[in-house]
């Protein structure tokens, strides 16, 4: 059966979903993304996804509006048509065609391109599988608070990992931990929980929300504050969170176990109470 | 007539040049690209743009081979084609279609682009016309010397500069002048010339190189440091040079007029001399 996307009000077969070679998003990275979860055609913080797409529009000035029911809609007619019930919904929106010019003029028509992607989670709370990451350094620009495709320095540090067979790339900076490629990164050291502050450093993560309010509820310790790369190879646990990763125990970081290689115990509550939200 | 862009071994209507979506260049900026401009059919430092296109491609590690004979034939066939004889190659390699995944695969199959952008020269030595700019904080990531598509900072930077009805931004880091947008800098004081050093804070300028030569051959002084944003409102004289727009002369920055708002003898002995070249 052949895949169908979104794209620009019409729903396409993946392969024919093609934009054209003057637009922004291919040609300045003039877009943004968002990566929504879903489970048994449930979404998973759906209203907090659409709000941070507004935000990323917002920030960079593209003008497309949307009401959360219409996108919504969108997404499950493209859950119905590609008959996928756990994935993840990927959405892009760029500020649209132009005859090529740094600046960019008012009033063009953005382009919206929406497809699933399969995914199998790791969310088997008896089965949590760990993983191992690297440290890389953090090359990116500074307004990592938006969510852009401007991804270069992310992908570069990913096929690092992926060629050193690690599931993620966490990203120094003067010598302190920003977060992974593409997740918020944790550590536990004597039960108090560490992430980096949620500011232009890294990307406010929709997991990482929900995370902090599950530390909230169950009134374990967070400090919000920079990680030193040092500190994260003694610590007691680390763990990775992502809207496509949920909660994901890191053991060994650049050949370091962490917790001698195995998963600690506040990742594994935190996991639980995380994949207990998704059911 | 129509535009004809090539795409990947075809020539094609510009408004039929499409990409998929699932392009790396769209999705995670992972694409590099070079602009060249040819004036009466003939190029203008051809040689060094394929070297930097080699460059990049290397640099990323995307695994794309060509002759010059062979680019230069396809150049040649689009100018003829869209019967324009001055203006701009645009040419863009990403790293091809894969399903995403922020690592990327090997033997991916690269996309290649390359159409014509029509373009005035700032090319008349009698009537040279001078430009204003801004000044904006270089927000970009750390590998600037590589010629990417993660273009978003420069175009929020431009664009800010287009709304002040302003020809380029001057990027500021730490309180010295990095680059413009698409575009080195340069300033004059008591004669001598200073511009950024090339490493991989500013992209290497094909046209910043051919002006070194020119400044060497004429025994000129050039300091290669960087410049302090209060230097340049003070300068004798600022420049801008790259492919596209030569050597085109900065009379007001942030609304301080330099030179008293006219151009320097310097800028205007550099733009008749790299002009000479390109006739």
């Amino acid at each position: 059966m052949s895949k169908i996307a979104y794209l620009n009000g019409r729903f396409v077969k993946l392969k024919d979903a093609k934009i054209n070679i003057e637009d922004r998003g291919f040609q300045f990275s003039d877009s943004i993304y968002e990566v929504i979860a879903f489970k048994n055609c449930k979404f998973i913080d759906l209203k907090f996804h659409l709000i941070r797409l507004r935000n990323s529009l917002k920030f960079i000035n593209i003008k497309y509006k949307f009401t959360n029911k219409n996108m919504e809609n969108k997404f499950f007619r493209l859950i119905s048509m590609n008959k996928i019930n756990s994935g993840l919904i990927y959405i892009q929106i760029t500020r649209g065609v132009q005859p090529r010019s740094h600046a960019y003029t008012i009033n063009l028509k953005p382009t919206i391109v929406i497809y699933i992607i399969k995914k199998n989670f790791n969310d088997k709370i008896n089965k949590l599988i760990s993983k191992t990451a690297i440290t890389y350094p953090d090359l990116r620009w500074k307004r990592r608070d938006i969510k852009s495709v401007s991804l270069l320095p992310n992908i570069l540090a990913a096929t690092e990992a992926s060629n050193k067979s690690s599931y993620e790339a966490i990203l120094i900076e003067n010598g302190y931990v920003t977060e992974g490629t593409a997740s918020n990164i944790w550590m536990v050291k004597n039960r108090i929980l560490k992430t980096h502050p949620a500011n232009s450093d890294i990307l406010r993560g929709i997991t990482r929300d929900s995370i902090k309010k599950l530390i909230k509820k169950y009134k374990l310790k967070l400090i919000e504050k920079k990680i030193k790369k040092e500190s994260l190879y003694i610590s007691d646990e680390v763990f990775l969170t992502s809207s496509s990763s949920f909660v994901t125990p890191i053991v060994k970081i650049d050949n370091k176990l962490i917790n001698k290689g195995k998963i600690g115990n506040i990742t594994m509550e935190l996991a639980r109470l995380y994949n207990l939200r998704t059911i």
